[in-house]
């Protein structure tokens, strides 16, 4: 094997780059194949690849189906000070959210979610499995639990929008508090089919426990990002 | 090669994470090898890996230097609302920081730079190249950009510390914004080396931009994390 330049890999990516910023290549189109983007350069077939894997760590290019690289659409901006939810925030964007409801089944309480909700363990909750998509792509994948005593026969509700509006508009339930946990993972093989990644992509977990004004817990909701997908923004001032 | 059960390697996951929790293995301690987490289980050498990889990805075990598989220490509590820095958090959950400078020198000002600080390209920048421990364990590695017309003679100074302290401190600059923007990332070859971690590791990228009341920019900061170093939280609250 060629001895790979510890710099070389960077001017193709940051080659590679450039093309991209300057529009030769757009957001969702395919890149041309390894062998292409080799020839002319002069440069080795695994410095290519190792300049795609870079722009594929920094969320630059995506790989699609074994059909080869894509430039990734721009991420959409999360800020988790504010109250907006998914389908508003993307929407404000100029992007097209989406959310398709996988699952939701009545499940009993078990015993971290008896501590989480502190309800008796063996009390009816909700389980509600969702996947979320900006523009046709699968972003995200998602697991919500909801007591079911605040919110009886949530699950015959179209849960294909904002939950959180139908919590409130239905049951009279409205959040007080949010608390976000964010933390970057890899995902695994559960994750990683739902979104029709490789196992082993990085990727954001996202864990919001949303509470009311009494302060119980109204939602817990675990999510996973492709890392690709969501830039998370705060924007501090001295008051 | 055996087939892998869907369920069974979440099976193994959930028992050797409870063995964790309950102190049988302990934060930093060495997890048994494969071979002894198989005996006796009955499953497959396949599916512990398998079950290994799970909890590596979840950020509770990593690995280290070739010779086996680890605790996780707890990851620190990172709130970009507030304005602690990471000499401050970190001590204050009660864990040992550590700031290591790896270079510190005088560049000039390209284009990327000259939009990010409103400064002609040209103009002498000051780069520094820190990595950051806790207890021992590098889990950051970060490039700082601070213009060299605001702090003559920055790099002059002992940068083991707060930053931010010796900006307030020896040359009167204070921050009054900090933008902060972070997205998941694959860690590769330069990060992954300087956090002697393996390549494509997921991590966290964490671009933070402080600016004066004047809104100058003050310091612009690239970091890299590993990702199982830290959780990043938020909790707000309907006022």
């Amino acid at each position: 094997m060629q001895q790979l330049d510890s710099h070389q890999y960077l001017g193709v990516r940051d080659d590679i780059a450039a093309r991209i910023a300057a529009g030769e290549f757009k957001p969702g189109e395919r890149l041309p194949s390894e062998r292409q983007l080799q020839a002319g350069g002069g440069v080795a077939r695994g410095t290519v690849r190792e300049a795609l894997f870079q722009l594929e760590a920094e969320g630059v290019i995506y790989r699609k189906d074994r059909s080869g690289w894509y430039v990734s659409p721009p991420p959409v901006v999360y800020d988790p000070t504010r109250w907006e939810g998914f389908m508003s925030y993307v929407e404000a964007q100029g992007r097209r959210p989406e959310t398709e409801t996988l699952s939701k089944v009545e499940i009993v309480c078990d015993g971290m979610l008896a501590q989480i909700f502190s309800r008796p363990v063996g009390a009816p909750m909700y389980w509600i499995r969702r996947r979320r998509l900006i523009d046709g792509r699968a972003v995200l994948i998602e697991s919500i639990i909801v007591d079911a005593a605040r919110a009886p026969g949530l699950i015959e509700h179209d849960l294909n929008g904002s939950l959180t509006s139908v919590l409130k508009t239905v049951y009279g339930v409205g959040v007080a508090r949010n608390k976000v946990d964010m933390r970057p993972c890899a995902l695994t093989r559960d994750e990683a089919e739902a979104l029709r990644v490789k196992s082993g992509l990085p990727g954001l977990s996202l864990v919001r426990t949303c509470y009311d004004a009494q302060g119980h817990v109204v939602e817990f909701d675990r999510e996973y990002w492709r890392h690709d997908a969501l830039t998370v923004s705060v924007d501090i001032r001295v008051r």
